[in-house]
C-alpha cells in the first residue's frame, strides 16, 4: 500500500472521537462548538427558483458575492465582489490556503493556542508550525516581532476576534500594531472570523485586513455560526494577487459551493431580518455565557483562571496546578461529562499542558450545574492522585 | 510572494475560458457537459426538517449512505453503508485521492484520453502520468498489461462507463479483464461513473470495483447529471483498509457536505419517482444523441469519425486530417460556435493531436444544424490553410 507522505501525518481526529463518544444522551456536553438548536432560524425555501439546481460558478453566485463584498466594506476592508470566492465552509478556505502555500517544511506562523482543525490540515501539507505567544488583548508584540525578524514564513493565521479556543480578541492597538508588522516583513494574513459576529458587549473590532497597507491577505468567515452550518456556505476575500490562483484550486477541490445554500445565506446576508436574528442570537449567547460564569465561579474558583469571554463559544480555562488535561477524558465520559482538552490545540502540545475549552453555547441550562460540578470532580480527583 | 511548488502546476483552466466565452447567448454551444434545462426535476422542500441546519457528520447523512449502499450493492458491489462517504460532488472524490496517493513524481496509470478535471487536480499534486490506450470497448489489454509490468501506479484511473470524452464503454470482458490485472498486479482502482444511469441501449456494464478480488478500490459516483448538480452531492464507496483514511482527509476538506443537498438527493435515489425520471431523461437524451448524430453525418461525415455513443453526453470525433484543434478555437467562437478541443484530455496534449469533444445534452435543436454546419466550416477553412 503506496500512500502519500502526508498521509502519514493524518491524525486521527481526538475532536471527532470525543464528539462521538459525546453523542450518548446522558452526557453532558461542553466539547462541541455547536450552535443551540433553539437559536437556528426557521429558513424558507418555497421561493428559490430551479434554476439553480444548474451547475454554477466556481466564484460563487455573483448576488452573493456583491452582499458580501458590501458587508466586508462596512467593517472596514477595501474589496469589490470580484475579490468575493463563496466557499464550501470556512474550513474550506484553509485547504485552498493549505494547497496555496505549504509544502513540506514550509514555515507558517500561528497564534498559540490555535483552531485546532486549522492546526491539522496544515500539519498534514508539511507545514512546519512556529507560534506565538497570546495575551490577554492579542499577540505579545515583541515575540511575534522576534519571530518575523527569523523567519520568514509563508504566512500568518489569526483569528483575532473571540478565538477558537482562548476567546482573545485583539485589541484595537494590537490590530493596527500586527498590521504594520505584516506589511514592514511583507507577511501574507490568513484572517479567520467565524465568531465576529457573536459578540457580547458590541465593541469595534475592525478586521486587520482592512489595515494592511502591502501585504497580501485572506479574510474568510462563515454562515455556520450565525445562520445554519448544515447549508456549508462560507466565503473568503482576498486580495487581487492572490484571487486567480485560489479560485483554480477551489474549482479544482469542488468545482463551486452548492447553490441552494448559497440562495439561502443571499436570503439573509445583509437583510434587517438577520439583524434581528443576529440581536437575538447575541442575547441569548450573553445569557447563557453569564450563566455559565456564575457556576465556573461555583465549581472552579479554586481549581482555574479564566478571562470571561466577550464573544464567541467557549470558555478557556488554565488549571492552577497544570497536568495533561487529555488523561481526564476517559473519567470525564465514565461520569457523562465530555469536554475539549486543551493541549491539542498547540503545535507542541507537551509543553501546554493544562488547559480546558468549553462550550457554553449547547449544554441544556438544566444540567448546566450538574455538569461542571462533575467536571471539576474529575479534575480534583487527577489532581489528588497526581499529588499522591 | 513564496507559493507552494504545487502552484507552479496550476494551469489555467481552458475550459473554464471557453465556458466564459460560451456565456453570450448568441453562441451555440458543444463545449460544457451541462444537463439540460428542461430536465431538471421539480423538487420540493417543504417537508425538509429544520434540524438538518444544525452541523453533520463527516461521513454523511447515515439514511443516504443506506440507500446508496443499497443501489451500489445492486450493481454487484459488495458493500456496507459504512463504507459510503458522501462527499461534495465527486470532483472531490479526486480531490481526496490526490491527497491520499500523490506526493511530486507518484506515478499513476490513466485512460488516453480521460477526464479533464482529474488530471488537472492529479497533475496539481504533482503525479507521473502514464497512459493507456482505448479502444471502442476498453483498454487495450496488452499495453495495460506492459504498463502495470514496467511501473508500479499508486493507483489506475478509470471512467469504464460512458467516459467523458470518449463516450467509451468497457465490455464485459473487458471489464472482467482488468480487474484480473489489477488483483495481479495489487493495483487500487479508482472508478468513475458519472454517466452510468445515462444509458440508451440498457445493456449491462457492472463495475469493475465489483469484480476485484483483492486489490483496493474507491467507487465513486454523482446526483449531478442525473438529478441536480446544483446541489453539489456526490458519493465514494470504498474498500474498508482506505475509507478511514478518506473520511478523515474530507473532514479537513470541508467537515462534511451540505445536509440540504444531501436531504433532497435522500428522496430520490432508490425511489420509484427516481426511476420515473431516469427513464424519461434517458428518452430526452437519446433523441438529442439520435439527432446530433444525423446532424453530423450531415456536416461532418467527410472531414472525422466517431463511434455513436450508448450513453453519456458527448461525441468524441476523430479528424481524418489531423490537426491541433486548439487554433481552431478562436474561429469557432468568432462564428459563435463553442467546442472542446481533444488536446487537454492528453497528459501529452502535443501527442494527441485532432479530436473534438461534442456535447449534445445542452444545445437547442433549432440551433444545432446551423452549429455544426459552422463548426465544420471551421474544420474545413483550418485544413485548407494547413495545406496551403
Amino acid at each position: 500500500m503506496a500512500f502519500s507522505e502526508r498521509v502519514t501525518r493524518l491524525k486521527s481526529s481526538l475532536i471527532r472521537e470525543i464528539l462521538a463518544a459525546a453523542q450518548r444522551p446522558e452526557v453532558m456536553s461542553f466539547a462541541g462548538g455547536l450552535p443551540a438548536e433553539a437559536m437556528l432560524p426557521k429558513v424558507e425555501w418555497a421561493d428559490m427558483p430551479l434554476s439553480l439546481g444548474q451547475y454554477g460558478m466556481s466564484e460563487g453566485e455573483p448576488a452573493l458575492r456583491e452582499a458580501l463584498a458590501a458587508q466586508a466594506r462596512a467593517l472596514g476592508l477595501e474589496c469589490q465582489a470580484s475579490q468575493v470566492l463563496v466557499v464550501s465552509g470556512s474550513q474550506q478556505t484553509l485547504d485552498l490556503a493549505a494547497k496555496l502555500y505549504i509544502d513540506k517544511g514550509t514555515e507558517i506562523l500561528l497564534e498559540a493556542p490555535t483552531y485546532l482543525a486549522a492546526l491539522q490540515i496544515f500539519q498534514l501539507f508539511g507545514a512546519d508550525c512556529l507560534t506565538f505567544a497570546q495575551e490577554a488583548d492579542g499577540p505579545n508584540l515583541a515575540q511575534l516581532r522576534q519571530r518575523l525578524e527569523q523567519h520568514r514564513p509563508a504566512f500568518i493565521y489569526l483569528i483575532p476576534t473571540f478565538q477558537n479556543p482562548s476567546a482573545v480578541r485583539y485589541s484595537e492597538a494590537k490590530r493596527a500594531a500586527v498590521a504594520a508588522l505584516l506589511d514592514e516583513f511583507g507577511v501574507t494574513l490568513i484572517e479567520d472570523e467565524p465568531y465576529r459576529e457573536l459578540t457580547f458587549d458590541g465593541a469595534s473590532a475592525k478586521p486587520i485586513a482592512g489595515r494592511l497597507q502591502s501585504a497580501s491577505w485572506i479574510y474568510t468567515g462563515t454562515v455556520s455560526k450565525t445562520l445554519l452550518p448544515g447549508l456549508r456556505v462560507g466565503y473568503l476575500i482576498a486580495s487581487p494577487d492572490l484571487f486567480p490562483h485560489l479560485l483554480k484550486l477551489k474549482q479544482s477541490a469542488d468545482l463551486h459551493t452548492n447553490r441552494i445554500g448559497q440562495w439561502q445565506a443571499l436570503q439573509w446576508v445583509g437583510s434587517d431580518k438577520y439583524q434581528q436574528h443576529l440581536s437575538e442570537l447575541r442575547g441569548f449567547y450573553r445569557q447563557r455565557r453569564d450563566a455559565f460564569q456564575a457556576t465556573l465561579e461555583k465549581h472552579f474558583a479554586d481549581l482555574a483562571e479564566w478571562e470571561m469571554p466577550q464573544g464567541g463559544l467557549f470558555f478557556w480555562l488554565t488549571l492552577k496546578q497544570p497536568l495533561d488535561t487529555r488523561t481526564l477524558l476517559n473519567d470525564a465520559l465514565a461520569n457523562d461529562v465530555a469536554f475539549m482538552p486543551g493541549e491539542p490545540f498547540f503545535p507542541d502540545p507537551d509543553n501546554h499542558l493544562g488547559h480546558l475549552r468549553l462550550n457554553f453555547s449547547h449544554i441544556d441550562l438544566a444540567r448546566l450545574d450538574e455538569g461542571l460540578k462533575r467536571l471539576a470532580a474529575v479534575v480534583r480527583k487527577a489532581q489528588l492522585d497526581e499529588a499522591a
